[in-house]
Parts: structure tokens; C-alpha cells; sequence
């Protein structure tokens, strides 16, 4: 494949830089790739993977000549970043990020960018559990969804690269308003996430029931639970911070609903529950159907001892 | 293996009933089975796949001469079911059940057990988001808890015995008093399907969000809840309703939870969501070094297309 790009500066190699790093090499769609993490240990083990053409001291180093540069820290960092490297960017360069919020992403980088930059805000809809440059590999973007927020006044051109990026990496893209993006968000991935930090967190708070009973018996419900729990808490904590509107909106039309529920458990209101268990299955049925899920039964299952 | 019942009568053939047929069958250990399911689709579907040696048309049929007698319908039936068939239990027959809550079915249940009976309530830590007697398989047991109840006074040899059976079937046994094991599930299952049955939800009334827009970028968080919450409608009304007490404790406890790691959010208290989050990291690794899960990344990924 002709590559998109000349040279692409990542910033900050967790697991989605280390993965685009990974991806982008494989299927040849940059020339050459520079990278730049904040933490020494960082910046050796991704020189030690070879995941980049020169792994460097700082930022500003990084995207020098660089014709796409790549946010991948946690968004309470952007703005920093953005004071550092605006000057070093190269004119005609593109400008983008990998996020989970977008709007405040928008502002707090938007206006910092030179006027012959494009800056072109994404958020590729893949991770696993795992963070670190360790953690990543070429294939994290494939059938995964990468969102999209450019301005109105986006340059066509540099949007279409960027695109033809997302999708040589494997990605299915889609363009959306900021504010849109971080409410969608806020249902499918913030309040979700919230709500699974809070039952784990609380499990180890109930005294009368050990945290050896509940790591034993996690495989009733609980364990689908832990494994979004376990998400680095460095990008979740900004992911809060950086969309609270939309997560607290979210969550206040959450503990109405839980409360509806529990009041019909109280007073014994078995029609409403079953009524309600049944429409959640046909939500279910259409994340199976869209291909965004495996119908394997109880995918988390361990291989089993006799079989 | 050496037949540990004679004769197992099965009551309800569901994902748990049509699984113990297919596991005691391949692992010889029963010599003779049989089921009875209150639709007439079931019972055509159970004698269609060979599930047992009778299908009867009533519960009264299926427990005459049996040694062993399961009740693996939804817990909200035991009770008549257990007038119907006490006339007709064996003298010294064990009955059991794999319900999901202990103390409402040692009540409700245990009055109406003949004295010549030995009666040993059980709860399999084992499911799918499947149900029906087409979902069964004989691995289901497999590296799973079986946690059981009995009272004080139960007849060792017959407890034994049944411990037997379900080691046999692959499961790991644990002797619970059944306030404790209500409380247990309440934590480790119980809430944590309510919450993503009330996650799930919610997700369809937000209107500003379409349910098309749910479905496609479900994989970044939202997608792990769906599948407890397209877990069997009936058979969790009537957990919910039989273990109300329990869950509504852990419920508000949850609730309390939220609105304090809500308050960091709107107060823009980000070292308290970090720690918050640290720590559940912890609880995740955990679970992973007990067995209850893996630490393959991403479990719930589809195969990818490149690779």
C-alpha cells in the first residue's frame, strides 16, 4: 500500500499509540513514525518493541516534520500538549487525537492550533483492558468504529486522509457532532463504565460479605462487570472530568430508572420486571445482529477442564 | 463411573434441567432419567433431543420411583410444585433444587417436605444468557460453584452423596447457611444484573440517542452489560422477588455509592475517582488469578478480519 502520511508523530504510547504504531507499520501507511511518552520507562520499552522510527525526549522533538501528529494521553493533557507543540507543526500538517470526549477536546485545543494546521479531532471506539505499550497490537481497530468531529470548515482533503487511515487501519468511520458524540458516549461507554467502577468498588466495601466470596463466586454477573473496571484510571478519571454534563445527565436518568426497578421489587410488581427483562433481551439480540458482539454463549467462560 | 442415583426425576427443562440431563448421561452418572417441563413445546423438544429416557406430561409422573428429584424451574413455582409432588416422593429420596435463592425456597419449600425426605436446596453458579432446553450443554458445571444449603440436621450420607453427584458433574461444592448465601448473590449476581438490566434500559428511552447509534458503538463499555441483561425474563423476576430483602440492601448501598463518586465528577474531584478506580483495578486482577475469568484482552472481541 502507498503510504498516507510521510512521517507520523504519536504522542504518548499506551495502548492505543503502541496499537497504531503496530498498525500503521504493518500495512505500510506511513514512511516513518515518531513517538514521544511522557515517562522514561515508557519511551524505552517502545524503543525496545521497535514500535517507532525514533522514539523521542519530548514532544516538541516528535512532531517535528511530522504531516500527522496524534494525541494518544489522556485528555487532561491536550491543552498542555497543544501550547507545547503548536509552534513546532508543520504547515499543511494534520492535527488529531484519539479521545473519549470530544467537545471539550474541541475547546481547549481548537483555538491553540495554527491557522495552517488541520485539526481534526477522532475517537477510534476500541480498547481492551490492558494500557501501556506492551498492551497493544495491529488488529485493535478492526470492525471497531472511529468517530469523527471536524468543524464545518474542515478541509475536505485532510479529512479524507485522515479517514483513509482510519480505515486502512481497519476502522469503519463516521463523521458527528462533538456534543453528540460525548452524549452517545455517555450512554454507550461513561455512565456504563461509571456504573461498573461503582459495583466493584462497592463489593469491597460490604463487610459481611468477604472479598474471597465475591472473587469466587464473580462468574454469576458480577465478573462482566470487573473487566471494564479494570480500565486505566488515569484515562477515565479525564474521560469523567472532561464530559461531566453529559455522564451526570446520564447517570441521573440511570438512578430514576434503578429506582423504578426497585420500587417494583419492593411492592412485589413482578409484571413490571418481566416486562422490562424482556424488552433489555431484544436490545441484546440487536448488538449480536449488528455484529458488535459474539452470540458464543458466556463468552468469558474458561476452556473447560473435561472437553 | 459407577451410577450415583438410580433414577433422576428433572422438573423444568431449561438451560440448568436439559445441561444436568446431558451431563449425568455422558458421565454415567445416573442410571435412568427423567424430566418433566410445563409447556407441551418443552417436553416435544426434550424427547426430540434424547434428554431423558421418559418425558413425562406431570411433575407427579416424573418423581415417582426417583431417588433424586431437581427442581430447576424459576423459584417463584416451587412452592406448588412442591404440594403437587410430596405425596408422591420416595422414602428416602433426596429432592434438591438449583434455584438461585436460598432462603425464601427453604421456607416456602421445606414445610411441605415429607420427614422420610431428604431435602438439600443447591444453587449452581453456572449459566449462559441462553434458555430453553436446546441451550443445555454438558460442560455448563465445568470449574463452576455449587453452593449448597442444607439445615442442621440433614442426613450426612445423603448430603454425600450429593456432593458426589455434583463434583461428578465437574462443579466445586461449598456448604452455605442460606442468609448468607442470599446475601452473597445480592452482591456478586443479583445487583449487578438489575443494574445492567437497568442500564440497558435506559438506553432505549434517551431519545436524543437512537437505538441504532446504541447498537453500533455498544463495544465501549455498554455491549459487556447486554449480555446479563438478556438473561432468562421469568427466571429473574423471580429472584428479584425472591430475594428482595438482600438486594434492596445492596442496591442502596450501590446507589450511595454512585452519588459519591457522582459528587467527585461535578466537583471536579479527579484524585478521588483515581483512587476509586485504582482499586477496582486491583479487585479485577483478583478474579483473574482466582480462574473465574481470563486475562485474554477484550474477551467479547469478534474474530478480526485481517488476521
Amino acid at each position: 500500500m502507498t503510504a498516507i502520511y510521510r512521517r507520523a508523530a504519536l504522542i504518548g504510547m499506551g495502548l492505543i499509540g503502541s496499537s497504531m504504531a503496530l498498525a500503521m507499520r504493518e500495512r505500510g501507511l506511513v514512511d516513518e513514525i515518531a513517538c514521544n511518552a511522557k515517562s522514561l520507562r515508557t519511551r524505552t520499552t517502545a524503543a525496545e518493541l521497535g514500535l517507532a522510527d525514533q522514539v523521542c525526549d519530548t514532544p516538541e522533538e516528535a512532531v517535528r516534520g511530522a504531516d500527522l501528529v496524534v494525541l494518544c494521553t489522556p485528555v487532561g493533557t491536550f491543552r498542555e500538549l497543544a501550547e507545547r507543540i503548536a509552534p513546532e507543526l508543520e504547515t499543511g500538517a494534520t492535527l488529531t487525537d484519539v479521545g473519549s470526549v470530544k467537545k471539550r477536546v474541541v475547546e481547549s485545543v481548537g483555538g491553540l492550533v495554527p491557522r495552517d494546521v488541520h485539526f481534526i479531532p477522532a475517537h477510534p471506539l476500541a480498547g481492551t483492558e490492558f494500557s501501556g505499550p506492551e498492551s497493544g497490537f495491529s488488529t485493535l481497530f478492526d470492525n471497531r468504529w472511529c468517530l469523527l468531529t471536524p468543524s464545518k470548515d474542515v478541509d475536505e482533503a485532510a479529512l479524507s486522509r485522515l479517514i483513509s487511515l482510519w480505515t486502512a487501519m481497519g476502522a469503519s468511520t463516521e463523521i458527528m457532532d462533538p456534543d453528540h458524540h460525548d452524549l452517545v458516549l455517555a450512554v454507550t461507554s461513561h455512565a456504563p463504565h461509571l456504573i461498573a467502577y461503582t459495583m466493584v468498588g462497592l463489593a469491597d466495601h460490604i463487610k459481611r460479605v468477604t472479598n474471597s466470596e465475591v472473587v469466587k463466586y464473580s462468574a454469576a454477573g458480577f465478573r462482566d462487570f470487573t473487566r471494564i473496571a479494570a480500565s486505566d484510571p488515569t484515562m477515565w478519571r479525564d474521560v469523567f472530568l472532561g464530559n461531566r454534563d453529559a455522564t451526570i445527565e446520564i447517570l441521573g436518568r440511570f438512578t430514576e430508572e434503578l429506582f423504578a426497578l426497585q420500587r417494583a421489587i419492593r411492592t412485589g410488581d413482578g409484571e413490571h420486571l418481566h416486562e422490562y427483562f424482556s424488552r433489555t433481551r431484544e436490545i441484546r439480540r440487536g448488538i449480536v445482529d449488528a455484529g458488535q458482539d459474539t452470540s458464543a454463549p458466556d463468552f468469558g467462560r474458561l476452556p473447560s477442564r473435561k472437553n
